[in-house]
């Protein structure tokens, strides 16, 4: 099953809850958010013991189990690298905070930048990352510099004891085998679309 | 194979091309660019004639297949939905333009924005959409709105006629079947590194 999918339901189950709804069956889960009930029934099969035949799955304690398997149990420390416009989307980005993901600094290379502060959070020269990062315990980092300078930022990352990489740079990053990368490429996710396109056109 | 796989060897392949580079093998392919060579090599025996024994992959010719099969030999026209942080990110975001995507028009709800243009591309009213988009030929919407308004949102992009939406709210949308929707849901790749993170504490 695919870590993504688990993160989808726990969505639908934490809308459910704000909704009062106790209890869904998986045709029902499928049906409200869209997706396919055999692939929910498959995936959700793991959970067992929030499954109770005739009445569907318990919303709360199935999706606590989900969220301690995806570590959203706990709170996330995390390392901005870049404020320009894409950096400053991802500060402001609400679903961050919400699933538990706190951005407690931020780096950029423009001396302007470095020495402000954005609500509370302080922004520093990427030259200082190495020192700085380490007495924060940072877990995570969201590299989202020009292609460019990427490499360079993972390295002081990996160096600073972060492991795991968001990089929304469009470069393909080198990096330890211990520390997990997870790249997102913006035009990747248009260019499915337009791979779509194209054959429903030729 | 996955879409996503074709695009990410298409970037490889242009960035061989522009460093002069006219074969390559699939081991010096996946060295270069830390991809999986089995994988490379089992992806693209699809493109058998770019691929010559003892020799490697013609790399320009590849890459023309590839962009070929993307629908990256055209120009698509793209719809920008929504210009807060997000929406601002996106529009200057150099990767779509390279790729063949451009943004001809933004909506935004806000009348503060709407009548405003940046770099040449109007931002329009929200409630316009239905009307504006019909003449212009759109293909692609970009939907990056608050989660509330995004289904909204999507019915007017398909009444105007879009066929492939980009969804960047963090929203469960219905849309027809003859659409082809594709979600990013940027928190979610925060959780497959959290996911990861919590495995390797536990």
């Amino acid at each position: 099953m695919t870590i993504r999918r688990l993160s989808v339901y726990t969505r639908c189950l934490l809308q459910l809850e704000e909704d009062g709804v106790k209890t869904i069956s998986s045709e029902e889960l499928a049906e409200r958010f869209n997706l396919n009930s055999a692939q929910v029934r498959k995936d959700l099969a793991y959970f067992g013991e929030f499954g109770v035949r005739g009445t569907g799955y318990y919303v709360s304690g199935l999706k606590a189990e989900l969220q301690k398997i995806l570590g959203l149990d706990r709170e996330w420390q995390v390392a901005l690298v870049g404020y320009g416009n894409l950096g400053s989307a991802l500060f402001h980005y609400k679903g961050f905070t919400r699933q538990g993901f706190r951005i407690t600094v931020i780096f950029d290379a423009d001396p302007q930048k470095a020495g402000r502060s954005v609500e509370g959070v302080p922004i520093l020269s990427l030259r200082e990352l190495s020192q700085e990062a380490k007495g924060r315990n940072l877990q995570i980092g969201i590299i989202a510099v020009p292609a460019e300078s990427a490499q360079a930022v993972a390295e002081r990352l990996v160096a600073a004891g972060v492991k795991a990489i968001l990089n929304f740079a469009p470069a393909r990053l080198k990096i330890p085998k211990d520390v997990r990368l997870q790249n997102v490429d913006l035009s990747i996710e248009l260019e499915t679309l337009s791979f779509y396109l194209a054959q429903a056109t030729r």
